[in-house]
């Protein structure tokens, strides 16, 4: 199962492998998280910020004027360690107080750097980002795989985990909690920070991600009508919710809208903008959910739609996440009346595995090659003009390389879980259109948020039908748009509001019970026929 | 040093015992605390209360009412605790909310008993109340002796030890906060309440008490022109403060007026009623600090004298708090040219020292029977009409009672502290008539807050001048005032505002620099000369 250089890295199966002494473990999986999303524009990092340090000055006591020291700050609530602080002060002297939107919250020493963290616990990976409050910039960040993951790869399963035993909400919880407890750590030992000096996280997720992180139970996001315990943002302290008390300050989850739609897809909003666009727009989200939203310049309705894990290469039977050696890419070329596959990887190493731009590609070169029909139907070996099928212990499959090692092939049950992803995201899409009147023609941009829009081809997007050919504006991917939303609530003093707006007048379509849904879901399961070969 | 029936308890002098196995230590100081006075006339206990339990029903959800559930609740900023406790209820149902001042606070299961402490930190004595928070009653309460008394018996020595070295502040912090910690979780096992339904604990004390609390750095206080960190309220978790995490909820200090009129002062003051009365008032708190306020019907005037803590019995030779066995009241009466002294105890114990009331008393006898001149110098052996005075090895001095064990006896330096803590306290009641223009015949009633009040003599009180003798009202004991103030502000809604009105109003009076102070002081070291023999 493994390559020689992973062997002479020192990865080992661990079903296969009996410790002979003392040894320390780490996880490939974890470990192995460099290529997840993590960039995102931030906006000029000193422009308008939340906090600011205030230079205060103590005016001289005397027995005429006998005011406590804290009477010259102009807050009145300082915590108890703020106070400690402000008694190693005098009377004519002064002291830096950390503000937050000009409201002073805590007395600070010299060296005190206040920092903070914005957290995007995705059900597949998780990014915490490290910022200075008072320059505004993101100086470091750490991203891993979830670790939740061995409880299910979706969310759904992760829920049916949490609520089929007496404690798995909290095995849930005190899992994320002690990985981001670690990756936090982490960077405050990097960069030597003062755990003292963190002031707040921002911690933005899908519903069900925020559920299990503050540990509520979440068993009704799952069962019809589909309820959240909660959707409002929660503040409370670190320690509330749940986390070391290596890791203080204050915690903030910004709001969600439904089960569906979280407070990843609020903070992303926000941070694509969308809303202060001045024409029709897109926002789409595909992870193991496929979330999209539609700005008409008025209102911002949204939806979700299960897509399933296949695009975060979950259900797909050489599928892997976005990691080193990832088939990230494949072309086909003929040539005299040959098929030349080329198929990249992730950091050029040598292929594991299939990702999700990489599915979609194939899904796209099979379709181009006549090797399936529009129906999903993979030819048979004697069908196959080229080839390229062949018969595995999996069934007819299409190979996309091989090495002596190894050999990565997409199956008859790998299209089927493409086809399913790819007509609930396209559906979810034309409900949209017809909820709001709004074409394809109509939308002046289209964004592509997180790990999914970072590596697409469009071209193979569009071929496979997952957007509709009548979209003819710019598609470009926003990156990380849920840890710059996080960003920008930790950072900047106005966007907490701002993403609060966007989640009350947020319109939701229930897609589950939607007629016209389910009539885009049945018409979107057939691919797109082939316009022109351009194999 | 021991009494028979004190070894036969288990009695042992630390510093003469040497283990020889496993054993459990107990102080006896600390345990001894049975007459720390703890009482207080509490309203009626059900009249407008602060919290409330509001059943409150969640709406049946559906398809087209996604809201979540706590969208029902009045209270958007529930805790993760919260979210935890009405994840396990659904639409349709009901939950119990835990409103303060009708603002939601916490989602309630059932059996849960909210409760909350009112602790009232003296120099001397910690006592902390357990409140059931929906029926307003003080269900219990504990009274131990302050285990700072270690680092020195008033608040001046207090502060020096704790400014003495490097981590001295923290370690005075730590031992009240582990002390009351430990209180705190005897009364919630005794009682058998869950940790998690600990709502709010109300901590009052002088500023002193409140900075070692939270661990603030005093030195300023004690340093002219005395100057506190902080006076205002302070409200955090009880884990900021530095509790356990067994002891749970909200953590509130009152607001102090200044360095030497703490926040136990304002709260009693609150408690007595004073400010509410429409005739001039006195309201003096006498424990190593004399706090003296006088009230005009209009404004609140307030002082702080040194007296010492001769009163508590600290300084004297034979002195001793008010527990079992201190003798606390001494009468004297002539018969046949023979004077009869009989020495009452607490407990009608064996006698083991003397405590405020009979120091007091003690000095008022030896006026009376001539022991003694104006000037607080004891007459000679020889000039003892009564041949009450002996020789001791400390002087000069006058047997208040002897047992074939222990002999109890008042010295001429015992005759010396009583001197300087009554006239600190009478000059600080004259400098506020004074100021206001107020006579003492014009004082309608004089309120004696704390241990001291409860026992006092009234006839020995003016006897030694302690209060003038042109107070002709009703003096009465307030009880503990203190304790009673914080446990309105635990249980009533109006109470933390009506506290801090009189806070932020009051005027304070310095005495340190006031020369009207230092001729009061001058004239009141003088004891009233005998009207009439009444011995």
């Amino acid at each position: 199962m493994l390559h020689n250089h992973e062997l002479q890295q020192g990865i080992r199966l661990a079903c296969c492998c009996l410790p002979e002494g003392d040894m320390s473990i780490s996880s490939v999986e974890t470990s192995a998280a460099g290529s997840i999303v993590t960039e995102f524009s931030p906006r000029d990092a000193a422009s308008n910020l939340r906090f600011s340090m205030i230079d205060t000055p103590l005016k001289q006591r005397s027995l005429e004027d006998q005011r406590a020291l804290s009477d010259d700050l102009n807050s009145p609530l300082l915590s108890p360690r703020s106070l400690r602080a402000l008694a190693l002060q005098s009377g004519g002297s002064s002291v830096k107080v950390l503000a937050d939107r000009s409201r002073g919250i805590k007395v600070m020493q010299d060296g005190d750097r206040p920092y903070g963290f914005a957290a995007d616990i995705g059900t597949t990976t998780v990014v915490v980002y490290l910022a200075d409050l008072c320059t505004g910039e993101i100086i470091d960040h750490r991203a891993q795989m979830n670790l939740q993951r061995r409880f299910g790869s979706d969310v759904i399963s992760r829920i049916q985990y949490s609520c089929s035993k007496p404690a798995g909400t909290e095995e849930a919880s005190r899992t994320i909690l002690d990985q981001l407890d670690g990756m936090m750590q982490d960077l405050i030992f990097s960069h030597d920070l003062h755990p003292e000096d963190l002031i707040e996280t921002v911690l933005v997720g899908n519903t069900t991600m925020l559920h299990l992180l503050a540990g509520v139970y979440p068993e009704s996001i799952a069962l019809s009508p589909f309820i959240p315990v909660f959707t409002h943002p929660v503040s409370c302290s670190m320690q509330e919710l749940g986390f070391s008390r290596t890791v203080n300050g204050r915690a903030l989850l910004p709001g969600s809208v439904s089960a569906y739609i979280g407070a990843d897809i609020t903070a992303g909003l926000y941070a694509s903008g969308i809303t202060s666009l001045d024409h029709p727009a897109l926002f789409i989200d595909v992870g193991t959910n496929g979330e999209c939203a539609l700005w008409d310049t008025k209102t911002l309705y949204c939806c979700s739609t299960a897509a399933g894990p296949a695009f975060e290469g979950a259900s797909i039977l050489h599928g892997i996440g976005g990691i080193a050696g990832a088939v990230c890419g494949i072309t086909a070329v003929i040539q005299d009346n040959q098929v030349q596959v080329t198929a990249r990887t992730i950091d050029e190493a040598p292929p594991r595995g299939i990702c999700g731009s990489g599915i979609i590609d194939a899904a796209a070169v099979l379709l181009d090659l006549g090797l399936a029909d529009e129906t999903g139907r993979m030819v048979s070996l004697e069908e196959d003009p080229w080839n390229m099928l062949k018969e595995t212990p999996h069934g007819t499959a299409f190979s996309i390389c091989s090495t002596p090692e190894r050999e990565i092939y997409l199956t008859q049950g790998d299209v089927r879980e493409v086809q399913l992803a790819k007509a609930a995201v396209s559906a979810g899409i034309k409900t949209l259109f017809s909820e709001t009147g709004i074409s394809g023609e109509q939308i002046g941009s289209v964004i592509l948020a997180g790990g999914f829009g970072q590596h697409l081809h469009i071209p193979s997007v569009q071929r496979i039908g997952l957007l509709t050919g009548d979209l003819q504006c710019e598609i470009r991917p926003g990156g990380n748009t849920a840890g710059k939303g996080a960003a920008e609530v930790l950072l900047h003093p106005e966007a907490l509001d701002a993403l609060e707006d966007i989640r009350s007048s947020a319109r939701y379509i229930e897609l589950s019970s939607s007629p016209v849904f389910q009539m885009h879901f049945i018409e979107e399961m057939i691919f797109p026929e082939q316009e022109n070969s351009n194999g």
